[in-house]
């Protein structure tokens, strides 16, 4: 290869993730992450990388990717291969310094409309956790091992990495009353996820069998579930949480192709009971890449990471979830979103919210330099990272990161 | 006016709501009911009704009416003042036969694409119905008085009036048992909801004041939330309805503009505790509609009305919906719906879903020709209808209504 990547970089050649930026132009077009680089797809559209260069280049210049993966797969892997085979030339081509563009030198933009955002609560570990500070008597609810539970989310307020996130106000019962108050959330939390992106629509009243998810699934993405826990504990009791939740969510900003994490598949969790006949599947369902969550204190705190935890800990798989979503006939659309739900481990430093971490805030957490927290707090950012990683292959997502302010 | 009307039409000089329609050439276009025709506003903008020809044809040959409505209220309100006038013109103009189109042979298309659909609970009457049955100790909860309680929806599977809704199969629970089973819903049923839409975006972290509501809605839909309530029971705890509402939602085809609405506003009820400052409104908050439901049981059924009910009865209003919705910084699109939650009255007869009507199954339903029911059976339809009427004056909504198949 002819471009020297970084050590350890989130962007190796196996990975090739899309998403869409400017530089400064504020003209958005679609790009391939490679090392400290992008591959400018519009620029290797019009350099003829493609065929039909006009019209890939229509497509690339499109403010969100949602045309280009309503193309197919057949189409976007095709894609992916001509970039690949293009950084595999053996000399820098020609075209090397048209068609890429400095990282750094990139605003990176939202990659998706988002038509539907789903969240499911996938990992055991977290219900369980949860469950045991909202209803101690009742941690685990029975319908819990039987279906993926999920609720539909807010697409509007869905933000690419890098955005503020302002603390929301609201409805909030101070300890040791009955009534609520309107105040500030004192409880702002994250939740550390994976989502991921529908590449396919599929038609209303007709289920995706589980053995065909995969063909509906285009990518994955990086995925933080802002909460404000104070506001979601008034209202969340009986139709789930609303307002304690779509203040804001935040995204990474590239789309790993479901094709690049296909070496990394594991076999998930047993599960107990089995599950109903059409959310049984076999061989290896979950994903192992390895999350890691950070918190700097504001305004010139350091970094400190606060949990490591994995995808492959989550009870239910990507394709589990789709197959009951749609085994109702509710159908899916090209650049739904549906995100894990927040992916605790076993171990107290897996946890993938503050909730957990501080079990509901009565062990702060310690922070480089003597800083204590239990929730966020104005000025802090949240960084959530993960990678894939085995047998000196790397595949990363990039950071989601979101700063807190008042 | 030159047109004559037939008597007691929902689609008065005094509505002129928008939908979208084809007249079996799949072409798309914007069109405005009056009584049994539609003025077809593609014709209309070429024949120059508004000025600016080539921009409101184009306007109003896109395939949903959100880039129209998000031309904000001075240009909508023009655009059916426009229409007005012309209806009103001493006789027929030349242009009469060019503009008007038969209603019988137009097929009316689902006049929005929804960003984001959000279902409100706000009948007092419902929540304690629902209530005393699925928690018996427990029917209206300490949250109810205090916010509008409400949670998102699934906006793909909203369809027009006349989509065949299929009955969803999913994890039911059958009585006397503690694990699921797969299988069709049971107790498939309907809801009926009035619904507003969003005609202005907000910016994300910018709560939409109280007093500024009516600047965001553009109008209203009657909308029935299909529900299956074996598979919501399962289901629902903790993270609120999913499958048992997903798989359809039907809403009518003509969205009647908020202005047409105003002189039938009403004060709603009394709100005890006062809600807090930010949920604090005076004056007539409620709108005086009346509701109807009628079931035809397949295939050949007749027509029996099952429910009258009033959208007056609803203790939240649409503003105080809108400004709780968006306290927290959650921002509002274009073409957003928020439906109003199932709308009960104080009595039995009056009440807006076959749970309620039935009292969870436990009271059949007589129907014309000695037919029971107690939830909805394979072939039959079941048919909203909503209209405000005052002083010689009616606003109607047109039906929705959905047949069930297998």
């Amino acid at each position: 290869m002819w471009l020297s990547l970084p050590a350890n970089t989130d962007f190796s050649i196996h990975n090739l993730p899309f998403g869409v930026f400017h530089t400064g132009d504020n003209r958005p077009r679609a790009g391939i992450a490679i090392g400290d680089h992008i591959v400018d797809l519009v620029a290797a559209a019009e350099s003829g990388l493609f065929g039909k260069a006009r019209f890939f280049k229509k497509i690339f210049l499109q403010p969100t990717l949602n045309e280009f993966i309503g193309l197919g797969k057949p189409v976007t892997n095709r894609i992916r291969r001509k970039v690949q085979d293009w950084l595999r030339l053996p000399e820098a081509p020609a075209n090397a310094a048209r068609l890429l563009t400095d990282r750094k030198s990139a605003v990176m933009l939202m990659p998706l409309q988002i038509p539907n955002y789903t969240d499911f609560y996938s990992s055991i570990e977290h219900a369980t956790n949860v469950g045991s500070m909202f209803r101690p008597d009742n941690p685990l609810l029975p319908n819990w091992r039987w279906l993926p539970v999920g609720y539909h989310g807010r697409a509007s307020s869905i933000v690419a990495s890098g955005t503020p996130i302002r603390r929301p106000k609201g409805q909030i019962v101070p300890k040791g009353q009955e009534t609520p108050v309107f105040a500030a959330s004192q409880q702002l939390d994250f939740e550390l996820e994976m989502a991921f992106v529908i590449g396919k629509n599929s038609t209303l009243g007709e289920p995706i069998p589980i053995d065909r998810a995969d063909e509906y699934i285009f990518g994955l993405m990086l995925f933080n579930d802002w909460s404000a826990r104070d506001i979601q504990r008034w209202e969340y009791v009986p139709l789930g949480p609303f307002l304690g939740k779509n203040f804001g969510s935040t995204v990474s900003p590239w789309i790993v192709p479901l094709e690049a994490l296909k070496p990394f598949r594991v076999k998930g969790p047993q599960q107990k009971p089995a599950p109903l006949e059409y959310l049984q599947q076999t061989g290896k369902q979950q994903y192992d890449i390895a999350l890691e969550v950070s918190l700097t204190p504001g305004p010139k705190g350091s970094e400190t990471v606060i949990s490591r935890s994995n995808t492959k800990y989550l009870y239910w798989s990507m394709a589990q979830q789709l197959a009951h979503h749609t085994v109702n006939g509710c159908n899916v659309q090209i650049g739904d979103l549906m995100a894990s739900g927040t992916i605790s481990g076993p171990t107290p430093g897996s946890y993938g919210s503050l909730l957990e971490l501080s079990w509901g805030g009565k062990n702060p957490l310690q922070l480089a330099g003597g800083i204590q927290r239990t929730f966020l707090e104005d000025g802090d950012t949240l960084t959530l990272r993960a990678a894939a990683e085995k047998d000196g292959v790397r595949i990363g997502f990039g950071e989601v990161s979101g700063q807190i302010t008042a």
